[in-house]
């Protein structure tokens, strides 16, 4: 017995470019539409752009080297990942110029570093604990190249970080006093205040981390390690931090594809979001037990659920919602029966959140219309670590 | 720049036999006690043996080749798989005699089923349409050799199956009577009962569920048509299916792990599990910015969060808990600050539901105490296609 499984990557290699070859993949299939990603590519560029500041798209999003480089060409000075096995993932695939937006602390993953920094010289990574100073120069001076630093500040949501304060300066001392790291700046990340539905509460919080770090910033100004980065804020965020004054830096991420969650922000507010939902899930009806329900094959396992079900956008009647059914099966009830769609047929999906969905999958299947232009792979899938 | 990211197979590969090397891996890190594992499946073995049925352990769970060939070894048929693109996996990996759980309806997939069939001999999948009957009659004809085809039986969950009935017995005739496909038997899986913590009512379930199929059966066996295989049952219903006298292959698969879900059935109903917890992911505090909180390496790209958060197991006190702190992070709460694990500690956390959570990792890194003595790929990870 010698059967050969096609690769994930591959299974779809033969439609690209067929008339009507979307509606072919094999599914569950991860979609995204060329046209809406370039425009909020495009979009987010110009935005920061106009402001003066730089743009770093966190690649934890997409995970995605090819869609990286689109980044990059379209102007930004890098990307972002949140772990060092991400990074890894990328800087084979071609970047050069990464952040690692979370503490790199376990001995293994600072030999790792190491490496990595010999390797690319635009590897930059946060310290928010003086403890991990000695070990981050350890790496550093292994590697043979200075490597890059950013003090990570707390901006209240206590995931990561230092509060801003004396002992923030003097850790931002620390790092500029060693002789194998370079102080570049400061990070701070307000996660918390990303998803806030009411558009004035969502502008005070993000005014008040404004502040917060303009005066971390200030004080570091005073000491003599005026910070020449200072990194942070997200999509939803994205009306106030590139204008406030603060940041020289933006590290937002799911803009590039709008998941159900980000689209409802603005939504709740009554406004029209800035960015394009570009990103589905495609799938297919097995079963339809019920005048009023089908099942398809992606469930669980095919969408991240922490926040909630996906959103129908194609293939079912108005009255249709997707429900899990369990691992493998998503369910399709609709209130009207003439609204649910049959065995065979095929159903595009809102993501209720993009980055954990994205981590699920092998490749990216990049579409215009109705046909497959190109599979991108999503080389730091599973890169968590 | 030639940077080479270590694959994720690859990464921990110098820990394999090495004192203590479990506390070295890389994280966030899935890891089985071997122990524990061997003795769930010679526990589940034992119990089908004694009941005179077949196993046919679910490999959506573990998704593992390496796996699959212990629980083989042990005296299970084969396996099952929920996708197609699963089994095309496992087979790859040597697994001969696998049952798809669910409908197989796509053009593109019924081309693919075709191919598995042609290269192993013991693959069988199930029906639940009769218009599907002549895409895999097709599908057989192209393979060169008889398609094995049960008959799928909703047993009132609404997923996949048809209702038992005259349409369920004229669809397995029509089976019978295709030149290309063998009618085997008949499937009923009841998944809406397995997590049923009140252990009265589920096993009051789970026998309706039983004279529901045996019904099926005799009626099925009066026309002439008698089931050569009845397949079933989960981890839930372990202590009512095997000796139902209906089932004459069980289909479970959680038992191998038991994650916290199903730890809680047995819990909630006062009662001892018959299997142990065997899986468990390995995280790292990476930030700890207040005395009762700390950060770790494993959040929800590390955990389905479909059944609430993980249990911690190992290396936090006992008023510590486990929250989802993002994406990318776990926060551990600790009621006494002395409980809090420091930066660098490793932590070990039961899994709230094993089976979306395997799916997330290439990797199964297996251990005997504190050594890790191998790690198996999971091959099926990610091909829910």
């Amino acid at each position: 017995m010698s059967f050969r499984a096609t690769p994930a990557l591959a299974l779809n290699q033969r439609l690209i470019g067929l008339p009507g070859g979307r509606a072919s993949l094999a599914t569950p299939a991860l979609v995204v539409e060329l046209d809406a990603l370039k425009r909020n590519i495009a979009a987010m560029a110009l935005l920061c752009a106009e402001a003066g500041i730089a743009l770093r798209p966190h690649a934890k999003t997409h995970k995605c080297a090819t869609l990286a480089k689109l980044q990059i060409a379209a102007g930004a000075v890098g990307v972002c990942c949140a772990k060092l096995g991400e990074a890894e993932a990328l800087a084979e695939a071609g970047i050069g110029e990464i952040l690692i937006t979370a503490p790199v602390v376990a001995p293994q993953a600072l030999a790792r570093l190491a490496a990595l920094n010999a390797a690319i010289g635009g590897l930059m990574v946060v310290v928010d604990n003086p403890a991990l100073v000695a070990r981050l120069s350890e790496a550093a001076r292994a590697s043979g190249r200075p490597l890059k630093v950013l003090v990570d500040l707390d901006p209240g949501l206590h995931r990561t970080g230092i509060r801003p304060g004396e002992d923030a300066y003097a850790l931002a001392a620390r790092v500029a006093a060693d002789p194998h790291l370079a102080f570049e700046g400061v990070q701070s990340y307000a996660g918390q205040i990303m998803h806030i539905g009411d558009a004035a509460e969502r502008a005070a919080k993000a005014e008040a981390v404004t502040r917060l770090v303009a005066g971390a910033r200030d004080e570091l100004t005073r000491r003599n390690l005026p910070p020449r980065i200072v990194t942070g804020g997200g999509t939803g965020t994205v009306a106030i931090d590139p204008g406030g004054g603060v940041f020289t830096e933006l590290q937002a991420g799911s803009y590039v594809f709008m998941d159900r969650e980000y689209n409802e922000v603005w939504e709740k507010g009554g406004e029209r979001a800035p960015f394009e939902t570009s990103l589905f899930v495609q799938t297919t009806v097995i079963s339809a037990a019920l005048p009023q329900l089908a099942t398809t094959d992606a469930g669980l396992k095919s969408f991240a659920c922490d926040a909630g079900p996906p959103r129908l956008a194609r293939g079912a009647g108005p009255s249709a919602s997707y429900f899990f059914f369990g691992d493998e099966q998503g369910g399709v009830l609709c209130e009207k029966p003439e609204d649910r769609p049959q065995v065979g047929d095929v159903l595009s999906c809102v993501v209720p959140h993009c980055d954990p969905t994205v981590n699920l999958y092998d490749a990216l299947h990049v579409v215009e219309g109705d046909t497959l232009v190109a599979i991108w792979p999503i080389e730091a899938r599973g890169r968590g670590f």
